[in-house]
Formats: structure tokens, C-alpha cells, sequence
């Protein structure tokens, strides 16, 4: 499958590396078509893994994952161009994730609680099929759920439930995830965005980033 | 113990009634000292249950439970009276939840993100020992965590180490909580709070309140 990765971080490259690694043809956008560090990503595999702007990675990409910071989301989508997403999945693993008053984080007051990025992003693109997943968990469990032993689940959103089927089998049989739950349509996203705040809080407590949330369920 | 309880909600109830079954003095503290949810709750119980204002539950506690809506409790306190909380532990169970929206809620925009109830609580009452608990589970598994079988976890918070003890001790001795996470100081309640908009989701999804967060880590 031809798949678009927008953002060049340690989110993107675990992505991308994982997807090449699966025989899929892999471009990873960012501002420049010639960023270096997609250029080093390339360098790495041998086959299948390739470069461009935003654009020409999302007009490549049959499914797109959006790997980008949320701060900036919203403004790459734009420089992807509505017509390069029309009619995609778009699955996105971003956060709004706000830096600037200091550590931990907070989520960026416009898009939390009563919006999230996920809506905001369905919202700016109607025609594209937006599904929230992989955001409440480290990039390395993202595409290797087993290096942590044990059930541990992670949720999915999105109002088209044929591309949440199609990501359920991404994420299932690409990745290695059991336990999927899909919690219904895309304003579910302010549920799982809100998680970040305990998660980077765990994160301090626990000293790792190698942990999850797993649902314990009892009779109903 | 004497302890007081100020709500007449099923958080209330139910917390009264175990700490009553634990042998304890308790007082139900409402709006108006002789509210009928007060009285109905004080009547099933042979002795050690009482009821009045918020300052006479707040007065007469040698611990405080805030088991009202997150939406009054800042009005509840004010009524309880700064010097019926001095230098006492208050556990606080309560969550900023929004219901004018619709459901699920939201949080209360003033209430979250960038500070938390928890910490509202801390900042207009310097001399009382804020510790944030139980505010992550339903009612029942707050006092019987060990009706959802498996491991699951509880979170708490606060400033004062020595309070946190106390309270850790009341949730795993009394309650029969196993897995207690201190977060750290009071500013860590702006994420347990948040979990609540994926709390009302997952409540939804699984069709019972009976569930909870695991927290699964791996090597560090």
C-alpha cells in the first residue's frame, strides 16, 4: 500500500520504519521536500521509503498517518491541501499538546474539553476520514505493542466505520494490537486527548515511557 | 474516627455508610441541617451516624470526605468554613464535571486543564491538607475495589506527604485498595480529573460503571 506520513519526528520515523518494514511504499512530508531528516530516514531503508512536502506526501498516500506536532497540525493539513486528503483515511496520532508554560504539559485551551484536535481536523476536512488512534501510548509501543507483556488496550474514534474497520486491521494485524476499543464517533477524541495529561504524569512517576492503561472490566 | 461528609449524593452514602461499618463517627453534612437524604441515610444505621450543616459535618470531623458535585463544592467549603478546615485532612472526591452542555459532560473550563478542582480547593484554603482520591472510579468500587476483580489502580495527590500516608493507609486498610499511585504534589489532579471525559466514554462503551484503569508497566 502506498502510505503518506506527515511529520518527521521519532513518532513519524517509528511509523514509517514499521510500515516499510510491512512492503508498504512509505513518503514522509514535511515543510521542505528536502529535510534532512527525512532525507536520513530514507537513507535507512533500501527500498519503498521516500521524501516530499506535505503535499506530495499526502497526494501520495492512499492512507495518511498524521504524525505531527499538534500545535502545528492544523497548519500542515492546510499545506497538505484539502484535495490531497479528499476521500483518505487519515489516521492521526496527534496531541495538543501545550509546552509553553512549562513542564508537564497542559493541551492547548482551543482544543480540549469541549473540542479536540481530532474534531477540529474532521471539522476542517469533511471529506476526509478522520480516525484518532495510537495518541495515549509511547511511539515504540505504538508498532510493537508486545515489548510490553500483559493486556493493555488502546482506543480508537471516528465517524466512518468503515475506515475504522480498515484501521482496526492496521492496528491489529500490522501491529500487533488485541485490544482495540472503538469508543464511536470523532468527539470521542477529547476523551483519549484529555488521557496525555495523567500519561505524561505516569510517565514522571513511573521513570518510563514503556507503560499503558488497560481497562478491567466487571459484570455489568 | 470522627469523620465528615459533605454531600448527600451515592458518593456520600455510600462512603458514610463503609466508614460507619469501619466503626467510625460520621456526620453527613448538606445545605440545610436537616435534609431528608441526611436523615433517610441517618436512620438505616444503628449508631455512629449524624447529620447537619456543612459547618457542623466540617466542625465535627477530625477528616473531611467532599463527596459533593465539583460544580458547588467551592460554595459547599465556603459554608463549611475555613476554620472548620483548618489544619485537617480533606479528601477530595469530587470531579468539575459540566452536564449544561449535554452528555457525556465536559469539564468546567475554569476547572480544568491549567489547574484542576483539586487545586482551586488547595489555593482558597492554604491551611487544610487537600488530597485528591476515589475520584476515578464509581461509587461502589471506591469502598470495594475488590468487587472488580484483577489488578486495578487508584491515583491520589496533594501537598503534604504526612496527609497522603493517612490517606493511602484509610484507602488500602479500610477500603481494600491495593494499587495506590501517588502522583505527587496537587497540580497532578489536573490529569487525574481529565481522565473523567474518557472515563464517561468508557462508561458508554462497556455499558457499566464497573470498571477501572490498570496501569501495565514495562522495564524501564
Amino acid at each position: 500500500m502506498k502510505i503518506g506520513v506527515l511529520g518527521t519526528g521519532m513518532v513519524g520515523h517509528t511509523i514509517g520504519s514499521r510500515l516499510i518494514m510491512l512492503s508498504n511504499e512509505v513518503m514522509m512530508g514535511s515543510r521542505t521536500a528536502t529535510n534532512p531528516k527525512a532525507r536520513d530516514w530514507v537513507r535507512t531503508h533500501r527500498t519503498g521509503a521516500s521524501q516530499g512536502s506535505f503535499a506530495e506526501a499526502a497526494a501520495f498516500g492512499d492512507i495518511i498517518f498524521n504524525c505531527t506536532k499538534g500545535e502545528i497540525t492544523l497548519d500542515v493539513l492546510q499545506q497538505a491541501g484539502a484535495a490531497n486528503l479528499d476521500g483518505k483515511i487519515l489516521i492521526d496520532v496527534s496531541n495538543p499538546l501545550d509546552f509553553s508554560k512549562g513542564m508537564p504539559p497542559t493541551l492547548i485551551p482551543a482544543l480540549c474539553n469541549t473540542t479536540s484536535l481530532g474534531e477540529e481536523i474532521q471539522k476542517a476536512y469533511p471529506n476526509t476520514k478522520v480516525v484518532k488512534a495510537l495518541n495515549t501510548v509511547s511511539s515504540q509501543l505504538m508498532v510493537n505493542p508486545s515489548t510490553l507483556p500483559g493486556q493493555h488496550d488502546l482506543f480508537i474514534c471516528g465517524n466512518d466505520a468503515e475506515a475504522k474497520n480498515t484501521v482496526t486491521d492496521i492496528l491489529k494485524e500490522w501491529f500487533g494490537w488485541r485490544h482495540v476499543h472503538d469508543l464511536g464517533d470523532i468527539s470521542n477524541a477529547r476523551g483519549t486527548e484529555m488521557l496525555l495529561p495523567v500519561w505524561v504524569r505516569l510517565f514522571g512517576h513511573l521513570g518510563t515511557p514503556n507503560f499503558n492503561f488497560h481497562i478491567v472490566k466487571g459484570q455489568v
